[in-house]
């Protein structure tokens, strides 16, 4: 039996977002999807941002905010990801040491810059991703480490990294290590457009029995099952997947597992600033109750928590420790 | 009679910030004085960024800060400072830019690294900063375009560039030219240890007629003028300076003025976050009130809520259009 020294193993982009305002025209005039991410090569990158108004660099990426949220929560967090040898990989590895998360990806030259999301906030605090992936999607199987991944009780996986080859050579390699280790693996769907991209390849992944743990928004859930009734959806996938998780915004969330299933509501807010990373703190929060077998509701609430604080500022990770909002729930 | 183009050109350091939270305790472990700046070498500033919490990264440098604010009032404004040929110079080229700011000084490869400030918010909201210049230290005089100062109503330069020698010429140059261009000259004394350091040659400045509009905080005319009494030392300076400007943190501000003296109280704020910027906004607003000839004490209550605008918020540059906040006192 292995020395689980890791609460989560977290495998990602590895990104720094720059964070604006903007208004819905803004969003038309540039052909965005309101929400949604879309991969922009660099020149486009570049033509957008100059665009943009002035932005707040904030380390990002989703499963990376995810561990960020574990080593909040005082788990033990660990995170794969590759960044470039330039000022904004520097700052992304600061940022993500800092929190106490293990984190030691070699930078690497000459495969382009670190990965940026360009995020623009509209006023109805929803978030419009354009990522430039850069280094990021230079992820290669050799990052992943087996004995790590032996380590950590669950892996996660974003469902970004489905898009370029190396990243999903990579996370192929780290779903068959878990395996073979025991370790539980837990990948969220990330964008109902990456769905869109690889459903087959979703779905053969559930029928091979490969994820343990799956997480999905409402339009996640509805693309991946081509299927309009989100409950309906997540007990299609819930024949397949041992652990279902439904995040529905200010609806709250729910949760199939094994015939049982779980709600919470929305934690009530102070103020809605910007949705960035909301569905990144839930699966932390979520994960976090799994890490330590508290049982499907008391796992759904820690993640309500968790996102709750992440959408009153800019930013998709923690400003507060999460360890003592959550109080007694992760005793 | 030169077509005034500009308001307000500012000199200052290009600079992007790095902002966390810290308390105390870190600020006397790293041996810091509470909301001062200190200027620091690249090894130490990467030994306490290494040490530092998650960061927020914002455009942000004195002057840049202030014609920022010039820009968020509808004025115009342009900039000169010397940034690298690297992504932090990048970000700060773009935000300044996307404020509509004129800023063109060519970006130079093999002069450092762009300059960043790392600043410690405590829980006061007091900010305490550590400045590794880089490539700020080496702007020179030819980026400082006489005919680009004969366009500018006012000239504005930060006190802390009179700390490296290429950037002190390259005011001194400025100074001269807009003598002879008949731009007014102001100048913000920045730091009451960069007073502590250049005392002598800041009264040599008094004296020869150089400065038409000085800003000082309480710390800082205190220093310059060796006077426990802060309206005795505005008092001396304004023997020799046409227009003194004097910010009392949370109890306002006032200016004396060819025999005039104008005060007005802290504008009301809901809630205190970061204090970076404070000094740099008054300054904003209260050139622009000058650029406009609106009279001393209008010019203090644009300044006033500029800066109140700016400490509700992290980071050194308005995130609310001024121009919308400040309503009738601009018209």
């Amino acid at each position: 039996m292995p020395n689980r020294r890791l609460d989560v193993l977290a495998i990602g982009n590895a990104i720094v977002d720059v964070i604006a305002d903007a208004d819905d025209a803004f969003l038309d005039q540039w052909g965005m999807h309101k929400g949604a991410m879309r991969l922009v090569d660099e020149a486009d990158a570049m033509r957008l941002y100059a665009a943009m108004p002035p932005g707040r660099e904030l380390s990002g990426g989703s499963a990376a905010n995810t561990v960020a949220g574990i080593a909040s929560l005082g788990l033990a967090g660990g995170f794969v990801g590759q960044v470039a040898d330039d000022q904004l990989g520097e700052i992304f590895a600061h940022d993500i040491h800092s929190l106490g998360v293990e984190f030691d990806t070699p930078p690497r030259s000459a495969i382009g810059a670190t990965a940026r999301c360009l995020i623009l906030v509209t006023p109805d605090a929803q978030r419009t991703m354009n990522t430039f992936l850069g280094a990021a999607s230079r992820l290669n199987p050799e990052a992943v480490d087996p004995a790590r991944v032996a380590e950590a009780r669950i892996v996660y996986l974003e469902g970004y990294l489905w898009d370029p080859d190396e990243p999903r050579s990579a996370m192929m390699k780290a779903m068959n290590t878990a395996r073979e280790a025991g370790t539980k693996i837990a990948f969220t769907l990330s964008d109902s457009f990456v769905v869109d991209r690889h459903r087959r390849e979703l779905w053969d992944l559930f029928e091979q029995k490969r994820i343990d743990i799956l997480f999905a928004n409402l339009a996640e859930i509805m693309s991946l099952a081509e299927h309009d009734s989100a409950d309906d959806a997540a007990l299609s996938v819930a024949a397949l997947v041992p652990t279902v998780v439904v995040t529905r915004s200010e609806q709250g969330a729910f949760a199939l597992s094994r015939g049982e299933r779980a709600e919470v509501p929305a934690e009530p807010i102070r103020s809605l600033v910007d949705t960035t990373g909301a569905g990144d703190l839930f699966a932390a929060g979520f994960l976090a109750g799994e890490a330590r077998g508290l049982g499907l509701e008391r796992s759904l609430r820690l993640g309500a928590i968790a996102a709750a604080e992440v959408i009153q500022h800019y930013g998709a990770r923690p400003e507060t420790e999460l360890r003592a909002l959550v109080g007694n729930l992760l005793a």
